[in-house]
């Protein structure tokens, strides 16, 4: 169990890198940067099937008790999400790649700052689930909420650029799916948070049980 | 694991029922459409609590053989898609409410068609689940590779309004936004594919072991 959730956390870490890394490629039009998050998709798919493995074992021990159980089922949740991350940070660098062959429509400031929240929102979520840390997890849904305030400027923003120069359309459809990725990422760690308040709560109920 | 197979069913039409409803909302302007799919949302939110909490009280019964524990852990994560596009149904039917309050851009074609097969999928997935279907669970997969061409030709036709008209932007980005959310259904239902086949393949790999 020790060896499923530093496997999570390892596999948070490349997640991390791999949105820093994508928005990296984006802003700096670092291609380099793009090949990266790509080739860490893969790592990070692999891991996925092998923590399932593991995951498996791990249920099919005899003498589980009920928390340890919600805890695995959690673990095939996270490492779902974690999966999912790892995709959507490369569909990032994968317009990000795209984006670079042309000048750019803006300066970017609101999506770099998006993708700050979300890799923070990773590293909190699984070191909530990690420390089981109700407080934590629950910092995570606040930054939810600032994640979504910035993709709705982004939003109008991009729309308002879309109406005033029209030749701006496909570069700016590109940065609003950058958007909506990131927004997506967000939702993933929000879902593990929610895991962990599930896991945290389940355990105090069993206690005043 | 029968009766969480069969509430696995259930949910998958109440998903299905959801999507047409949201799409017949949008193409209709029908408000009454899109509350109810607002209204199912929550059942669906409800039954997958429950879902996990049974599928939890199965694998806590001594004696479930390996085959079983995938099987459990494939219930867990079709649970989780499910809830998914009941979400992303409704994240359309309210697109659509927006979307009523002001004239069309265009007739729907592509939409309704994006949704017809995304609703087949998710019944075909499940059906794939049920029976342990590799064949039916590959004809899913095929039927992503359409909705991901269709996707492609509504992206385009937008993006040209968008350009053409910059008034219409605002709806067509609604409309994008809906292409987008039957997209992720349908990503939805070839995880559920392939969940299947990894399960019939690991049956089959146990076999020829």
């Amino acid at each position: 169990m020790e060896e499923l959730q530093r496997r999570l956390l390892e596999m948070g870490g490349l997640v991390e890198a791999a949105i820093h890394g994508s928005v990296q490629a984006l802003a700096q039009r670092d291609g380099e940067a793009a090949r990266q998050v790509l080739e860490s998709e893969e790592r990070i798919n692999r891991m996925e099937m092998e923590n399932d493995s593991l995951t498996i074992g791990l249920l099919s021990r005899a003498g589980t008790d009920a928390g340890g159980l919600r805890l695995l089922v959690a673990a095939i949740k996270i490492n779902h999400d974690l999966e999912r991350m790892g995709d959507l940070a490369a569909n990032i660098a994968r317009r990000a790649l795209t984006l670079m062959e042309e000048p750019p429509v803006k300066p970017l400031i609101d999506i770099p700052r998006m993708a700050q929240l979300a890799e923070r929102m990773v590293g909190q979520s699984l070191d909530a689930f990690v420390q089981r840390d109700a407080a934590l997890a629950r910092a995570v849904l606040a930054d939810d909420d600032e994640v979504d305030g910035l993709r709705d400027s982004i939003y109008q923003e991009l729309a308002r650029f879309m109406q005033e120069e029209p030749g701006t359309v496909p570069r700016a459809l590109n940065l609003l799916f950058v958007a909506r990725n990131l927004e997506r990422i967000a939702d993933h760690a929000t879902n593990i948070a929610e895991d962990v308040l599930f896991l945290v709560e389940g355990i105090d109920v069993r206690h005043t049980g």
